[in-house]
């Protein structure tokens, strides 16, 4: 039996533990006794599988590949490119298979969101549908948190912490301000389609910080009344508020609330993000002074102060992912499965491809408190248990090093190019 | 010699560290000998001494007040309220005196930035323009930077390692998306009238992280053309370009770029940052995708990343205020004064109120790159000591965990109201 080489790809959005995954992924492949030969990354994504730019990830040291634990972002470069069916593009998926005869590629890891598994699902079908015989496993990851079957998504506890850690920062900072200054705080948050990343500002109020925090989560049609009236409350009973806020909240009308139609004195279209808009109705209509912060990347990119469980199982489920591929496995994605809330317990399970993609979960609606604007006990037991502890990563000069691979091209051995 | 009580007030816009001032003041104050009697805070800054709201930190344990080193914001509450001149405004200095008087006040130590400086001096001339002894020290603290002599005001150096923290991560992460997304982020900071703290982005970039990053400074007027085409000289070289915007940038009308006249769909005006401004430029004239972030006041409330350096620096002071003022000092601020780049030594001097109020301390024109996006050598001389050491907060459950007093109010004794 010829040892085949294996190719992995980042998939999406990136996060601060995407690369744990793959550190996880590179240094179990490497500690097996050479069933799995070369482990070739796709330079951004699926895009270098099918324009043959592999990155040939033996030209790194194991210091480097360690250091991929600590570092976030894709270090070997993600792309937004979805692979449609194979009825309606069989020619990207003759040249994927073209590349991977070429480079005696055996094992397709593919490290993304529900888009990605999706992408994996039709991978693994290959072997049936075109005679081409390769194991695909997919390992999760993304910030939104909208994986089925697996108890979280790496990159998601890692985001919940920083924004935790944000409005709790940000709370007090408020609360000594408000005397004569800024009375609410409206901090945008991610999650366009679920709240699990706003929720996630509810944690930053506990038994020790009694802190006023609002959300305004996408399941939550706005209800500015309602909204003004809390906002009041709190400010008559604190001196102050803060508001998290999802960038996926949309108003009675369907629309996007950050969808004002802004224009410029010039009449030219402006886009802008829902903090603003909330604390200008917060102004308008109460009078209150406030602030607000866009935390956009900032939040899946902040390795500095991840959940430790998150990298945990960043870089278990990587390893998990070479483990299933010696096992003969395919069309499959380790997943976290939760055996204790408290204390905290979980091991690696699998969930079948054909289970995951396209499958997209919500929020339960019982996260949501009844009024609409915070957390229920039940999602404070799911997400509290997702940040605990942290990993620190290596100061240099007073800042986190992190790595940049040297991400060597392997050499190409098809002498054609191909159009995205 | 009767014991004379101390006034403690925060002022103006808090920071991460301000409370290791207060933590380093009370702390000294409880070990010295007797020679200073209680020490009451005002609550809400001065605020609290003309409403005799005072707090009584005697009632705090010790465990409460060494947490203050680690917990950001201000505990006993800040405000923004300058004190007009004696000519101008008898009436508030009388009712200081009043209260002060009903409390045994002999010490007044006031935590702040140039307008607080400005308000101690005056203080400090109560004893001689209307008969009232009274000592009056002044703890340097803003996260602007701009109070002349002392080396660097606490509370900018946690700010600048959060933004080059922050910077750093945010571009990682665009690295990674550049291929078919996001290829310029834009990240805007405070700033109002300096660049310190955009400067500091500049340190996200060194000789182990080469990253393309363009900031945007209030002390250069904003030349569309010269930035576009960065940007674009960026784009070409790396596949993507971050830019640190200061909020204080101004267009060639001397506008604020961030006052753009929005108006929604309504002809509602609204109020936008300059984040959305600069990259709605960078879509609009090179087509490039985009995302931004503004910090806001997470970047001054981020004890969870704060420069151990700052946190020193900052208690250190508070703990020098009182003993200047045991020293019998007055019309005096404590300041940083740095003995050498590298390695960075530093130690505390003082300096003379009449020399600190009212002057504030710009960016010299050499820490600014000739092309007017970047910093020198020189800047980072300056910088990169502030950002050294990290000195993380107490977790608990994940979440730094930040102490609120008691704030226990000193009963009051005089019978009257005082309008503020």
């Amino acid at each position: 039996m010829t040892i085949k080489n294996a190719f992995y790809a980042q998939s999406g959005g990136v996060t601060a533990v995407i690369n744990a995954s793959a550190c996880g992924l590179i240094e179990t492949a490497r500690q097996q006794g050479g069933n799995i030969g070369k482990i070739y990354a796709g330079r951004n994504g699926i895009i270098g599988a099918l324009t043959e730019d592999l990155i040939d990830t033996s030209q790194e040291s194991d210091e480097a590949i360690a250091a991929l634990r600590t570092t976030p972002s894709g270090a070997f470069g993600s792309c937004r490119y979805k692979l449609k069916s194979l009825e309606e593009n069989q020619r990207e998926y003759e040249r994927l298979i073209e590349v991977f005869k070429a480079h005696d590629i055996g094992y397709f890891f593919y490290n993304g969101g529900g888009d990605s598994a999706d992408t994996c699902h039709k991978i693994s079908q290959l072997s049936e549908k075109m005679g081409f015989p390769i194991q695909a496993i997919h390992i999760p990851k993304t910030v939104d948190n909208d994986l089925p079957i697996t108890d979280n998504c790496p990159g998601f506890g890692s985001v919940a912490k920083y924004i935790a850690v944000s409005t709790r920062e940000a709370s007090f900072d408020v609360a000594s301000m408000c005397r004569t200054s800024t009375k609410v705080f409206v901090l945008e948050v991610m999650g366009r389609h679920a709240g699990w990343i706003a929720a996630a500002g509810g944690l930053a109020a506990d038994a020790q910080h009694d802190l006023p925090i609002l959300i305004l989560f996408p399941e939550v049609t706005f209800d500015q009344a309602a909204f003004l009236a809390k906002v009041q409350e709190k400010v008559d009973q604190y001196g102050y508020c803060s508001v998290v806020v999802s960038e996926g909240v949309k108003g009675p009308d369907g629309n996007f609330l950050s969808d004002q139609g802004l224009r410029d004195a010039f009449g030219h279209a402006q886009l802008g993000g829902v903090a603003p808009v909330v604390a200008n109705i917060v102004k308008n209509e109460l009078g209150h002074k406030f602030h607000w912060a866009v935390a956009d990347y900032l939040q899946r990119a902040a390795r500095h102060v991840a959940s430790k469980t998150d990298v945990e199982q960043a870089y278990a489920l990587g390893k998990a992912a070479v483990e299933m591929a010696l096992e003969g496995k395919s069309a499959i994605m380790p997943a976290i499965l939760r055996t204790s809330d408290e204390p905290y317990a979980w091991e690696i399970g699998a969930a079948d491809l054909a289970d995951v993609a396209n499958v997209e979960k919500m929020m339960p609606a019982d996260f949501i408190s009844e009024d609409g604007f915070g957390i229920t006990e039940a999602c404070r037991r799911y997400l509290e248990p997702l940040i605990q502890g942290e990993d620190y990563p290596p100061y240099v000069n007073g800042l986190p090093s992190y790595v940049t691979l040297k991400n060597v091209a392997v050499p190409k051995k098809l002498g054609t190019e191909f159009e995205l």
